[in-house]
C-alpha cells in the first residue's frame, strides 16, 4: 500500500473514493456498501450463541478480513485528501475509526470484540446510495421540511418531557413502591412509555387512582401526537409550495406561483422565458 | 368440462369471469367473492382445535368441495383466454395456483394442508369488489396519490431501519444477554417494537441505562411517525388538487393542468376565459 | 300519571322534552344529563366487588330509584308526540329501553341485573349537551368534514382487515401452536393487535421467523397509519375551505374563492355586493 | 434579607426576577433554571433506594439547601412587587409555595418529605427558557395554532370518553370477572388503554367474543386517532397562513388580510399595486 507518488494519483484515487460521479466511483460505493452490510451481518450472526458456537471461527476470520479491508479503506481516505486532519475529525471519519479499534483492542483486552457492535454506525454510510439513485431530490426535499421543523419539534419534545417528569412525580406518590414505581426516575420512564403510547407492560398502575391517572395520562398522549405530526405536514407543504415557487418569477409583471411546467405567466399572459 | 368450441362462447366466457360490467359478470364476481370468503373462513374454523375434534370431516368435505369448485374456475379462467400464459404467470394466476395446490399436495404428504392457510392470500381478490361498487374513484384516487408517496416512504423506512440495527446494537450492549436481548438480531427486533410504539413488552430494558436508551428510541418514534403521515397528507393533497384541475382545459391549446386562479394558459398565453 | 288533557298542554311536554330553545327545555337537558351519569356511576361503583358489599342496598335502591324515574320519562316521551312509535324505533328510543328493561327482567330473572351495564349506552345523549352550549359549529364542521372520509376509511379498514387476515394465517404457519398462535382467528387476533400498534403483548413471537415477519406486520402498520390520518386531515381541509367558499362569487367577473370578509372581488375590483 | 428601603431598589429587584431584558435579569433566569433543575435531580435521586443509603444524608443536607434558596427567592417575589398577592394567588406563586412546604413540613410530620416530588412542578417554569432563546415566534406560534383547536379536540375527547365507557361496559359483560374485567372502571380503564393504542397487557381479553370486541376496540381507535391530527394540522395550516397575511397591507385604505393572488383591495377596490 505505497503512498501515491503523484498529484494526479492522488486526485484520480480521491475522485474513487469521495465522489460519485464516474463509473469507479460508482462501483466504490457499490463495493463499500455491500461490505459494510455483511460486516454488520457477520457481526449480528456472531452474536447469537447458537451459531457462535458452529460457526464461531469462520466468523471471526471473517471478521479479521473486514477489519483488514476497512483499515486500507482507512488509510486510501487519509492520503488521497490534501489535509486529511478534516477527514479524522468529520462525523464519518470518526464512525470509520470507531468501527476499527475493537478489532485491534480485541488483541490485548478480551471482551473488546463485544464494541464491534459499533460498526453498526457506519450503516450511515448508506444514505450515500442516494447518491446512486434517482432518491436525491426526495431526500433533500424532506431534509428542507424536517429543517423547518426542528425547532417546533422540540420545543414540543421539551414539553412532553416536562408533562413526563411532573406525570411520573405524582403517579410515584400515587403508587407505591411495591407496585414497580420503585423510584421517581423509574416512574418518569413509565410515563414516557405511557405517553408514547408504547406501553411495555413492564410496569402498569395497580390501585385504582393510579389506573386513573394513567389514564389521563394516555388521553394526554393520545391527542399530542397530533401535534408534531401537524407541524411536520404544514412544514412539507411549506416546502413544497416554496421549491415550485424558486423558479419562477414573470420577467413582465414580475407576479410569482406559476408551476413547474408554466411556459407564460397566468397573469398577464406574457412569456416567462425571454 | 370440455374446450369451448368457438371463439365466440370463449368470448362470452371471458367477459363472465374476466370483466364485471355485464350482469353475469357481476353475478360471477359476487359469486366467487362469497365462496372465497366462506372457503376461508372453514380454513379458520378448522385450525381451532375444539371446533376441528367436533365438525372435522364435515370441515374436511366441504374443503374438498371448495377445491374442486376453484380447480373448475382455474380451467375455466385457462381455456376463456387466447394466451393462458399470461395468466398463469400473472400474481393472481399464482396465488389462485398457490390456493389450490395443498389440498392435493396432502393426498400425497401428511401436513402439507396446513398450507391451506395460503388460500387467504386469495382475499386479495376482495378489491375486485370496489368495481361493483361506487367506490372505484375513492380507489383510483388512494392510489393516485400513494404512488407519489412510496419513494419518500421508502427513504423513511430505510432511515427507521437503520436507526434500529444501530440503536438496536447500542443496547445490546447496555442490557445484557440475560435480561431478554440475547442476541443483536433479537434486540433490533426489540428496537422495531419500540421505535413503531408496539411494545409489546415480551422484551424490555431492565437496568437504569437501558431504560434511558429506551426512553430516547421511544421519543424518536414518536416523533418520527409524523413523518410518513406528513409525506401522505401532501400527496393526498397534491392529488386532490391535480384532480381538480384537469377539468380546465385551454380552449386555445387545450392542455390542461392550469391551477385555480389561472387568467390566462400557462403554455399558449391565450386567455382561458372566452 | 294522567295522560295529559289537551293538545296545548302536550304541545309544552313536547317542547320541555325534545327541545332545548326554551328555559325549560334546558333545564329538563341538564337535569337528564345529570341524572343518567349519576345512575351510570351507580352501575360502575355497584359493579366494584368491595362497593357491592358495603353499600350494595344503597346502590340497589338507588339504581330502582333512577328506574322509576327513567320509566315516568320513557311515558312522557311517549305521551307528548303524536306518534309515539317513530319514538319506540328510533336509535335512541331503542336505547331508551334497553336501559330500561334489565331492572324489571331482574325481578323474574336472577342475573338479569348485570345487563344493567347498556344503560351506558344512553351516554349517547351526552351530544345534546352541545346544543347547550356553544359547540354546535365544531360539531357539524367535524361530521361535513368526516362525512366525506367514510368511504375512503372504509376502503381502508377493508384492506387493513384483509392484511391482517393474511399476514395472520401466515404467522399461524410461522410460529407453531404452542407458542400461542394457537390458531388462525387467534394469529389475526395477534395481527390486529400488532398493525394498530397497540401491542398487548399476550401474544408475541417466539422463533425469530416469527419475529422477522412480526417486525414487517409492525412496520406496514407504522407506515400505513399516515393514510387514514392524510384523508381525514385533507377532508377536514377541504370542509373548511368550502365553509369559507359558499357565500361568495363575483357578481360581475363570476370568479369565486374570496374570503369571507372580502367585499370586493379581488381580480377585477368591482364590488361583490350589488 | 432586609425588605428594600426605596422603590427604586424594589423596581431593580422587580426588573432582574420578573423580567428577562437586561442582563441581571437573564443571568437570575439561567440561575433559577439551573437550581430548579439540581434540585429536582436530588429529589429524584433521593427515591432510588440504593443512592438513598449511601448518599442519604448528604442529600437531606442539599434539599435543605435548596429550601432555603427558594424561601428566599419566594420572599423576594414578595418583596418586589406592589401587590404581592397577586404573586400569591397566581398559578407560578402556588407552585413555588408548593415547592417548599413539603420540607417544613418534615419537620412536624414524618412522612411529608415524599410531598417533595411536588417540587417536579417548577419545571413548568422552564417555559421561561424560550423568552431568553430564539424560540418566542415558535411558541406563540404553536399557542395560536393549538387555541382554535381546544374546542374541537374536546369534543373529540368527549366522544372517546363516552366510546370507552360504553366499550368497556359491554366487554364486562363478555369477559368475565376472573379474566380481569373484574369491574366496570377497570374495564372502562382497558378500553382506554387499547383506543389509545398503549396496549399494557395487563388485562387483555380471553375468551373469543373478548377478544372480537376488542379487535373492534383497536380498528377504532386506529381510525380515529386521525381525527386529532386532521385538525390540529388544519388549525396550524390556518394559522401560518393569517401570519403570512399579515404583512400585505392594502395601499389604499391600509387594510390588511388579502390572499396571496389578490390584485385589488377586497375592502375598498383599489389595485394593491401601484
Amino acid at each position: 500500500m505505497a503512498i501515491p507518488p503523484s498529484n494526479d494519483w492522488r486526485f484520480r484515487l480521491h475522485e474513487i473514493i469521495y465522489e460519485s460521479n464516474t463509473r469507479a466511483g460508482k462501483a466504490f460505493d457499490v463495493g463499500l456498501l455491500i461490505a459494510i452490510f455483511t460486516s454488520i451481518l457477520i457481526v449480528m450472526l456472531d452474536s447469537v450463541a447458537s451459531i457462535h458456537q458452529h460457526y464461531g471461527k469462520l466468523l471471526h476470520t471473517l471478521e479479521w478480513g473486514y477489519t483488514a479491508l476497512f483499515t486500507i479503506e482507512y488509510i486510501l481516505r487519509l492520503v488521497s485528501i490534501k489535509r486529511p486532519i478534516l477527514y479524522v475529525v468529520s462525523l464519518l471519519g470518526i464512525i470509520d475509526l470507531i468501527a476499527l479499534i475493537p478489532s485491534y483492542l480485541s488483541i490485548f483486552f478480551i471482551g473488546a470484540q463485544s464494541l464491534l457492535v459499533f460498526r453498526a454506525l457506519r450503516l450511515l454510510r448508506v444514505f450515500r446510495i442516494f447518491k446512486l439513485g434517482h432518491f436525491l431530490t426526495e431526500i433533500n426535499f424532506l431534509k428542507e421540511a424536517l429543517k423547518g421543523s426542528v425547532r417546533k419539534i422540540s420545543v414540543f419534545l421539551l414539553t412532553v418531557l416536562t408533562l413526563t417528569v411532573i406525570l411520573g412525580s405524582i403517579m410515584y406518590l400515587v403508587e407505591k413502591r411495591e407496585n414497580g414505581f420503585s423510584n421517581i426516575p423509574e416512574s418518569v420512564y413509565w410515563a414516557i412509555v405511557t405517553i408514547t403510547t408504547v406501553g411495555y407492560g413492564d410496569i402498569s398502575p395497580v390501585t385504582p387512582m393510579g389506573k386513573f391517572v394513567a389514564s389521563v395520562v394516555m388521553l394526554i398522549g393520545y391527542a399530542i401526537i397530533a401535534v408534531p405530526t401537524g407541524i411536520i405536514t404544514h412544514d412539507i407543504a411549506m416546502a413544497a409550495r416554496q421549491r415550485k415557487d424558486l423558479p419562477e418569477a414573470c420577467p413582465s409583471c414580475g407576479r410569482e406561483g406559476h408551476e413547474a411546467d408554466a411556459l407564460f405567466c397566468k397573469y398577464c399572459g406574457s412569456s416567462l422565458f425571454r
